[in-house]
């Protein structure tokens, strides 16, 4: 069960009435690398394989070149992620950054806003792709209707919609989508839609794994654009099935 | 400048446009708690000293009985808060959570989650009170209208609407306000009213500094809600000047 039912009281200067609400469970999910436990996030407790992939790869933890071995999700809510990591140092640990952007995905390494990131994939999306992609990952769940606490973060290729993630955190959500891309699920070569906004981490992940294209419901920040310029990546705001709003590369909206 | 002004284009089927669109600016801030570096938060920087100050508490390493002798704003996008804590030894380090929720409190101690609540300052809000809340938090600024990215925190005392912060994270936003208080700038007898869901970092934070009233434009998630029941803080849901869905003690709305 990922939501509860629980009562109500409405009150308005009439008078009081009871009333049946749907509430997402916000559920503690530990996650450990190789048996080393890295840290607890604050989750919707369903895809949690892709999620630990990709909680321990938006805060820098894995690399896209890694080998993941199994993610196994253990009981009282654990994950262990088996990986070939190359052990750090203790004195080279990274200084870490608290994003302005939510879930499992509160702090990343301070050293990937600095690298550099890898050649994107070639993907192009037509119009009839992004109505697509949008409709699917809206339509994927009654959890954003029922609950009013979820954000969705879709995937198309080039064979059409793939899968739409849920989560209480917009970055849960897209650490979500990359997980199960390093779990060789899904290609790079897509476009990403959530309904969140475009901060520095959310278009810094998709960019470090090369999503040549990442959409948005709504804004991005000065960051998130900043990094989407300097990855080259597609960076589309207020996107609606018939218009996309391009504050970087517009050349893949074809 | 909190915002910057790009040109996008817009994509639609029958072709292209230029437009003016406004971003807001997400800016890496470094906090220090008595010349130590603590962490790097992605914010919107305005109200940096309560902002400083609250991210410090939200995370545990500052409680609210401790005396906050300054929080000092310094040049490179650093804020210097010099506080009287107990220093605690190097093996008693905190297990950390990772949040749902956004900005400068993407983390926060675990041992926050069991220790128990303070008991809560004596305040009831009317529905003029409610209205007056809501109408001068949205009114606060036109980031909201103009970027689409910032969440806003009002605050209401017996004394009237005292403030509104703004942020690029709804947990910025809270914290901006907490910090205020810890800084000794409005009473823990008020309500708070966020334009973000209610999760639990959201609601607890507020719980640990007594506030009693807590309300949302928006949802709360199970966790949430859980936090208010122990603590006994009313929470607020979806509300409206006319119109309070009350999750957990109403007495307080009158």
């Amino acid at each position: 069960m990922v939501t509860m039912q629980c009562t109500t009281t409405v009150v308005t200067p009439e008078g009081t009435q009871q009333m049946r609400e749907t509430v997402l469970e916000e559920t503690p999910v530990g996650i450990l690398l190789n048996d080393e436990p890295v840290g607890t996030a604050m989750v919707l407790a369903q895809d949690l394989e892709e999620l630990a992939v990709g909680y321990l790869f938006g805060q820098g933890y894995i690399d896209s070149g890694d080998t993941i071995f199994e993610a196994e999700v253990c009981a009282q809510g654990r994950v262990n992620v088996y990986a070939e990591v190359e052990p750090k140092p203790e004195e080279e640990e990274d200084e870490m950054v608290t994003t302005s952007g939510c879930g499992g995905t509160g702090r990343m390494a301070k050293r990937l806003f600095q690298e550099s990131s890898p050649e994107l994939s070639d993907f192009n999306i037509t119009f009839d792709q992004v109505g697509e992609l949008i409709r699917s990952t809206l339509a994927c769940s009654s959890l954003r209707q029922d609950t009013h606490c979820v954000h969705g973060c879709g995937y198309l290729s080039a064979e059409g919609f793939q899968v739409c993630y849920e989560d209480v955190g917009r970055h849960n959500a897209v650490d979500k989508l990359l997980g199960a891309i390093l779990l060789g699920r899904f290609p790079t070569a897509g476009a990403a839609y959530t309904t969140g906004r475009l901060t520095s981490d959310m278009v810094l992940k998709c960019a470090r794994i090369g999503i040549p294209v990442v959409l948005s419901r709504t804004a991005p920040s000065s960051l998130g654009l900043e990094i989407a310029q300097r990855a080259g990546v597609t960076l589309g705001a207020y996107v609606r099935p018939g218009r996309v709003n391009v504050f970087h590369a517009p050349h893949r909206i074809i």
